[in-house]
């Protein structure tokens, strides 16, 4: 089972780290991306990377490989359509940061029942083959949906392939992590860059930034069409927490004005931020994946901060 | 003149680190603290410090010292009083955040003349002597207010002090200072505080934040006190830029809402962040204090990106 061998579809910066860190873990591992560059960079740093997916699909229905989908968003349905021709029986998860639209997509194209969506949270503001890192994942939390569907093999299969990767595994349910995704990734995108475009407007401020303006900007870097793509595909959980954070805001704004104390709003941040540096991550060990309410039970757990360091045991019987 | 003594009032976070780096460039300097923890920390740590003001203060006017204010705004006026009684002739500058506020309550009290402000654009979210850094300010802009009052040699003996402790000083004039300090310092610390109030209230977040959720609210773990006092003392100029990032939210917030791109704030937010990473440094050597129309032209050389990164030469003649 732990032999399972991994496609990754998509070599770019998630999907080069990826193959990367499976590979150092001993993993078989082969990947597609469509541009020749990033094939032919991936190989000269000795990997096994094709330009054409028909055939890594066959290749993966052959080796019945998980298939990781690692390309944007806007590419997801021609390459599930892909999928279903030539590989669909092969296990199938993502890595895409906004996890119900991949699952309505994987839905429609009826390949609901292998598919077991992925999410790691990590990155940084580059992109491309060239800034993968075998190490990008370790201790950071990978999201694995557990959602009403889920197969505990295949959901078990893509456990193993994030803690392999280094990751800690946290379980949720999409949609849940869709809401939890647009506050702590896709809200601190849209205030880093009204941070920056509001500062870009003011003469002296860049010869003056410090610390405070460069973390808050980080993110800033990211390139649009990736911020772009993330927030707009989760706009249903981004808009009630940016609509959130602009009445605090306002808030603050309001008793500025009044010259009235902040203590509102920065009392309630400093208090928030306090609990987060002390947010624990106890392990979950207790679980059996696919015993009785197994989804409900991961999903409970990975709410109260719950992660897996390493692998659960699986059930044979299915539910 | 570079041997001009120093004396530090207050031995927090700044001051203590100014003290530690002023020591190690050489200079002789002592300092005051309230609190005789402190005094007897830096004593320990072989610092030349005191919890009786007026022994420092009869010091420093006995040494012709160069009086660094290192209090919170709250405190300034008291401590200027004692200044005006028992070392009014003393060089007096300052390293609060807030420029403009600073300077009136200079004036209130008369001692204008001898004062130049300053401010090191440098911090961490610690405070206290302990968490001093003789290293805090290596490469750090260092504000030195170029204002129409600033007698060119107090102002060349805060040039000196800001270098010796490893900074680059920025000339800038109070009120520009603090357009610019409340866009690059204040508002990114309502932004973290609003980040992390919002987080704080969506279950799964904390479980899931990664690097773009813990840069943006690193400010907000700064004791809700100083946030406070420098947003609060600066509120004229925060609340238009302020309103300007609310203005930029609220409308990527009906971008969103109905469907349509993020793009005017994606693109804005990336652009001013790019700009902001090439953004040059030139060396200001041609001006000397004390020249004709020294103050503009290092004012406008500041608002140019200029910064000052070896010692003016001083004219001896006074404007």
């Amino acid at each position: 089972m732990t032999n399972t061998p991994v496609c990754v579809v998509g070599l770019g910066l998630i999907g080069g780290s990826l193959m990367r860190a499976a590979h150092a873990a001993g993993r078989e591992v082969f990947g597609y991306n469509r541009s020749i560059e990033a094939v032919q960079a991936a190989r000269a740093d000795g990997f096994d990377a094709t330009e054409h997916i028909d055939e890594a699909l066959t290749r993966a229905a052959d080796s019945e490989a998980l298939i990781v989908l690692a390309v944007p968003v806007p590419a997801l349905r021609p390459m599930l359509e892909r999928i279903r021709k030539a590989a669909p029986d092969c296990p199938l998860t993502d890595v895409t940061s906004v996890k119900s639209c991949v699952a309505d997509e994987v839905r429609a194209v009826g390949l609901l029942e292998r598919f077991v969506g992925g999410h790691p949270m990590a990155g940084t503001a580059q992109s491309g083959w060239a800034a993968g890192d075998r190490r990008l994942f370790d201790g950071a939390p990978w999201v694995v949906s557990v959602d009403d569907h889920v197969d505990p093999h295949v959901w078990a299969m893509v456990m193993r392939l994030a803690l392999d990767c280094g990751a800690v595994v946290v379980p949720a349910r999409s949609d849940e992590h869709d809401a939890a995704a647009a506050t702590i990734s896709h809200l601190p995108h849209l205030l880093a860059e009204a941070l920056a475009a509001t500062a870009g407007e003011v003469p002296l401020a860049f010869a003056l930034a410090a610390g405070s303006f460069r973390d808050g900007t980080r993110v800033a870097a990211t390139a649009p069409d990736l911020v772009r793509a993330m927030c707009e595909a989760n706009a249903d959980q981004v808009l009630p927490v940016l609509d959130r954070t602009i009445d605090l805001l306002a808030r603050a704004r309001s008793a500025l004005s009044a010259q009235k104390p902040l203590t509102d709003l920065v009392e309630a941040g400093h208090a928030a931020r306090v609990r987060y540096e002390r947010f624990g991550r106890p392990e979950i060990v207790t679980t059996a994946v696919g015993a009785d309410n197994w989804r409900a039970e991961l999903a409970a757990a990975g709410r109260a901060g719950g992660v897996i360091r390493s692998a659960l045991p699986v059930l044979d019987s299915r539910e």
